[in-house]
């Protein structure tokens, strides 16, 4: 094979230019690797004349990037805009229809419409490729579909949001409150456009719902994952955590259990020791675990030019190599239609609340808890600050909907001021 | 393609025993991923009547590997004898001539004899795949081969030989010494036959051997690895380590440099902070470095049947999903004969002597370092035990072959009694 696999790159913000200078800066390196040449021919983004740093002058141009799908010079469609509806959906599709293999690094994308994408290329013949899709630089889509291909899956793990991690250890590290470092990493420009997206566990999300697919062999089913932010994590549960030998990370954790498929993106507990309790700033993390392997940990950069372009391109050399895969590592049509079990997996829990200054208040939440069917590990209560006192309480093993009967009857009986937090500790 | 996959199994040890489950146990999975059907059709070892607890009753048996390797019902041979000459070393040409692809767990074979087999296998149109020679059940040959296929490499680095590492762990945990550690390591059947192999380095240099030729496009070349062990290392090493914050590892490093490819597998200090310093136990992790996606680390079960196994069928899937690439990523006769670069990078070392009492020997030590152009960061000098007394000296970035000549005059002064210890501080 010396016919060279010719690239159409739609979206030239950080990623696609990354992409654009590995193939200017490698050319011979890829194409002694692949063992042919791997060229870009056109390309395509909003603004043709903005200076982005690269010499796009070689490179055939489109306004449209259904227009650039569709060219007859391009092998393999590189989607790299982001955006799960409009202009992505519709050249992905059309890319599909024209004949082209995708490589896409975007995650909403794959996270809701990836079933029919992967159903349609199926059909066509095309293959779809997204490592860049799930925590950045870090090879983990390969890891899991192919690495771990002899393994039945049993978990599958990680910190996939690097803003997240960024934001929680900085609280820590630098004693300050939740909105505090929100501010500033927005200003720093480290949130999306929409920071709910990051801050709000959606992001993370689509990840966990991504490699949940090719884990247990299920349909992605982003609808079906447990969110929870880290909007309510304030600098007083990180320090109570500590204490208790723990850090506080936004953990997916996506597992198949007898009531059906578990995922849930949320704060967790974890033992600050682990690996993922070690894990600081924007860095990712990613645990798989299988039935032959045992526990396999990835880490890496979850995002930024380089490791995402790097990503993008450890797609596009597999593709050029020859490597012809089912989307998800089964055909798309094999992949059974999970059900969700919602918080099948019990756990001991952090609650942290303000009891208010009422004789019996104490024993009001302590009965809670037990017509609840949840037992109390530790407890502590701290002197009144104003009229209320903060206590802390770490259960025993629970499941969640257990927990939120027993939160929604503190708030019935009226001892609580404000809205309980409970974070799960995650046995890892 | 619905044809199945039929493999040969050569070796019937815990490796080998443990693909044969997993063929076994995933029949359905394994197809549905693959797309065709995984068989075991033959299967040889040394002894046919011994009861290795699975049914081997469905698959043909012979008493030689090269019989087996050149059998008609099988697509696909899998050597997971072990050795680097021998029956090894023969089935896998006749497997190879015989027209079939190669899956292989032998980091001896491969680091040996890797070109001359690659080129084989090229010349043949045959796969060579041997993902399960490298940190066991980590996917690491994939990673770097494919998953960072766009990127330079400049640097491969690792903990990978579990029995060293836990030997150095358990030796801090327990304050044992070497000899004790060996000695119940020896016991627990965690040492090769030769224990050499693991406590000497050279199982591990075989791996680091094998990685460098993948990241940096070289011949592979064991000879070139600058081997030391983890014998001379004391209990007293590991608590003044311990002390200064650092942790010692059996710790490879391969890179290349201006003067050529170094490649390095001996004792090291690295911070106790760092993931490689927290390492404890059996486990490996692999540090690889790229010029696009900066450092991904990759932790897991270096050894053991489940992880090995798991690293055989992740390449088994491969060949069976259609994946042809060349044995070390890019064509055998590409591969370039770099220039051997001993002790090119330099590092601070930390270094342990007994000093003899007399007037001057502090002296006369200072002087040699001084001469050989090390200058000394930090040094510390303990009461007399007997006739001599320790000194401990953390020197200033210099070069192996420096310090080894401040060593050589340490001795002929005859200011030192025994041998000094000198020991790399990585900077990682």
């Amino acid at each position: 094979m010396t016919t060279p696999l010719r690239l159409g790159i739609a979206g030239l913000g950080t990623v696609g230019v990354g992409i654009v200078k590995i193939v200017q800066k490698h050319a011979t390196l890829l194409e002694t690797r692949a063992g042919r040449p791997i060229v870009i021919s056109a390309v395509s983004a909003r603004s043709k004349d903005k200076d982005r740093g690269v010499d796009l002058s070689g490179y055939a141009w489109e306004n449209d990037p259904v227009d650039l799908a569709k060219r007859d010079d391009i092998d393999l469609f590189i989607e790299v805009m982001g955006g799960h509806e409009g202009p992505a959906k519709d050249a992905t599709i059309a890319a599909i229809n024209a004949g082209k293999d995708v490589v896409s690094a975007n995650k909403a994308l794959l996270a809701i419409h990836g079933q029919a994408l992967a159903e349609s290329a199926e059909m066509a013949g095309r293959v779809i490729r997204f490592e860049a899709a799930v925590a950045g630089g870090i090879p983990v889509v390969k890891a899991l579909t192919e690495g771990l291909a002899g393994n039945g899956i049993s978990r599958v793990m990680g910190v996939m949001n690097g803003s997240c991690n960024y934001i929680l250890t900085r609280m820590e590290n630098a004693g300050l409150s939740y909105e505090a470092v929100f501010e500033e990493a927005n200003n720093l420009g480290y949130l999306e456009a929409d920071p709910e997206l990051d801050v709000g566990g959606i992001d993370a999300g689509h990840k966990l719902a991504i490699l949940a697919a090719i884990a247990f062999g299920t349909q992605v089913d982003f609808e079906a994952v447990e969110l929870e932010g880290i909007g309510a994590v304030t600098i007083e549960d990180i320090h109570q955590a500590a204490d208790m030998g723990y850090k506080i990370k936004l953990l997916g954790v996506a597992q198949m259990t007898g009531r059906g498929l578990e995922q849930r993106m949320s704060p967790c507990l974890v033992p600050d020791t682990s690996p993922l309790g070690q894990l600081e700033g924007g860095t990712n993390m990613v645990v798989l675990e299988g039935d032959a392997v045992g526990q396999i940990v990835l880490r890496g950069p979850g995002a930024g030019e380089g490791p995402t372009a790097s990503a993008v391109m450890g797609d596009v050399m597999d593709i050029a190599r020859g490597l012809r895969m089912s989307t998800f590592g089964q055909p798309a049509k094999t992949l059974r239609n999970a059900r969700a079990a919602r918080a099948a997996v019990s756990a001991p829990y952090y609650l942290r609340m303000q009891l208010v200054d009422k004789p019996g208040a104490l024993a009001k939440v302590a009965h809670a808890l037990s017509e609840a069917g949840i037992s109390i590990d530790r407890m502590r209560q701290y002197g009144h600050q104003d009229t209320a006192a903060p206590v802390l309480i770490v259960t025993h093993k629970t499941t969640r909907s257990a927990l939120d009967e027993a939160i929604g009857e503190f708030e019935k009986t009226g001892v609580v001021s404000g809205t309980p937090v409970a974070i799960r500790i995650e046995q890892i």
